[in-house]
């Protein structure tokens, strides 16, 4: 949560020259966004989330982040919106570093996701996977089986500071998912990192979906097991199988899952687990001292990863119920 | 600039019941404020801005700051307004600490202030003195003469990691400022902070001011004093004497300032910037690791007073210009 970059009165004066936006009344920097600059921008128009990218995005991805975006709110999704310039350009500079103007997405993110807030998600995810079936450019997902192996290797010396045996465990699941990793389940544009943090709600109804920026080409399904490890687990470790039964039938209610899916949803939700584990784990051990961003205990993960592990049947994630 | 307090979005739907202003539509927390947690929040009504006071706000203090920006705002001053709940409250507790409602003052500070902007701040800053002549509290300086004594004593002996000689240079303004510090100008409530970062601009014009937490009652043209060290100085050092002209003509053109003092005006000044070389030259000297607030160089303060106490004449602040 921070701002890396200081916009100045006259620099978004200058800026917003360019867009059709009306007149600026108030620009302030928020502290959300852990890679990214972001600022919510009052003009007598509308509000809006002016995003400057940082260098830990990649440019080159940015227009299949802001394109996906487009697209999706062109076919009905929530989402917020990229706005188009006078130019009709989306991708725009502003203080030396690429930025986009994007709608205000109205709602809040809940903390304790009740199992309302999972059926809602499972659906608005599977209109997502649906709309994003003829978006046109496609992104590999740097955090699959091969960047969980640069990962291991990295995090494997020092793995033990943080939870005896964890070496171990990183080894033995690593194996594991490289064998069993499936390879003939539907694939297509997934949003990678839909955590509670990410999903707005008005009232009880779900509003939109925001920060599409770990958004990519993978297996369908691994959304749905990403958010199962993100909503359906209480803070005291255990598993909630209703509200992974109620995420599962609001993502059937949309887009049915088959039978291979639903029988892979375990070895899905183990690598899943693994993938946050990991990238948990490199940022416990590789810490910035006076860095702005909070680090997240990475051993929660450990915990869920040990409860995928012990499942011996789909019917454990509720979809029976 | 930090959020030190996460409320949720359970918490602030319930503290909104308090108030009828209208239902929540979003709430995200900025990254403005060095001593406190601000949020912006909007509502079907408006947008507002909620503070939670941390811990370095002594909350005896509270009710002399919001007072006095209600006390302003009804006398037609442009300020953010404490907003008041059902039951007329305005000093709430929120996450277990105090909390306020502020209105949503537009506007955006400026990062190179104009001759133009300095003239309409010594105006807007002679309305606040003259419309707080009336307010009913009253709050003592914690950072004058005898708080500076303090902090002195605090950092001499580390003053010379900072600048060579800067030990002598406290000590022998201290002594100097003990002895002439005036005793017979008029007081009155100040602001005491009037940074750029605290003004706002629509376009070239002040739209307000903002963040009363520093102030108290002391001399009248000590706030001018603050506010010309803080604007009037260019990047490279060098005092811009038709910024201050036009500051001090502003001033005037609302509340005449006498022969005493604008002939006490160097003393002011050289008050005035030995008080934020102090507070500067602490926070350098006593950085807390992993703190989520930039320290400020205290070497530019050093430089102002130094101009100061080579001043001599009045007429170097540009009046008669």
């Amino acid at each position: 949560m921070a701002v890396y970059t200081h916009v100045t009165a006259e620099e978004i004066t200058e800026f917003l020259k360019n867009y059709n936006e009306g007149e600026i009344i108030s620009l302030k920097g928020i502290a959300e966004g852990v890679e990214n600059t972001n600022y919510i921008l009052q003009t007598t128009k509308a509000s809006y989330i002016l995003t400057l990218y940082e260098k830990r995005v990649n440019p080159d991805d940015l227009p299949f982040f802001l394109g996906l975006m487009d697209h999706l709110v062109k076919k009905g999704c929530n989402t917020a919106a990229p706005v188009r310039d006078r130019d009709g350009i989306i991708l725009k500079t502003l203080c030396g570093r690429p930025a986009a103007l994007i709608s205000f997405l109205n709602g809040l993110s809940v903390n304790r996701p009740m199992a309302n807030h999972c059926y809602q998600l499972g659906r608005e995810m599977a209109k997502m996977h649906k709309a994003a079936s003829d978006f046109g450019l496609s992104r590999g997902n740097a955090l699959s089986v091969a960047g969980w192996q640069d990962l291991v290797l990295q995090c494997e010396d020092r793995a033990d500071e943080v939870a005896v045996g964890l070496k171990d465990l990183l080894h033995d699941e690593m194996d594991f998912l490289k064998s069993h990793w499936p390879s003939d389940l539907p694939t297509g544009v997934i949003h990678a990192d839909l955590f509670p943090d990410n999903v707005f709600f008005m009232g009880d109804e779900l509003s939109g979906l925001i920060d599409y920026y770990f958004a990519c080409n993978d297996i369908l399904a691994y959304d749905v097991a990403i958010s199962m490890n993100a909503w359906c687990f209480e803070a005291d470790g255990a598993f909630n199988i209703t509200k992974a039964s109620r995420m599962l039938r609001g993502y059937v209610k949309e887009r049915p899952l088959s039978d291979a899916e639903m029988s892979a949803m375990s070895i899905l939700c183990r690598g899943a687990s693994f993938r946050f584990l990991l990238s948990r784990l490199y940022d416990w051990l590789n810490q910035v001292e006076g860095a702005l961003v909070k680090v997240k205990d990475p051993s929660e993960y450990i915990n869920k990863l040990k409860f995928h592990r012990a499942v011996k049947s789909p019917s454990e994630y509720g979809l029976g119920i």
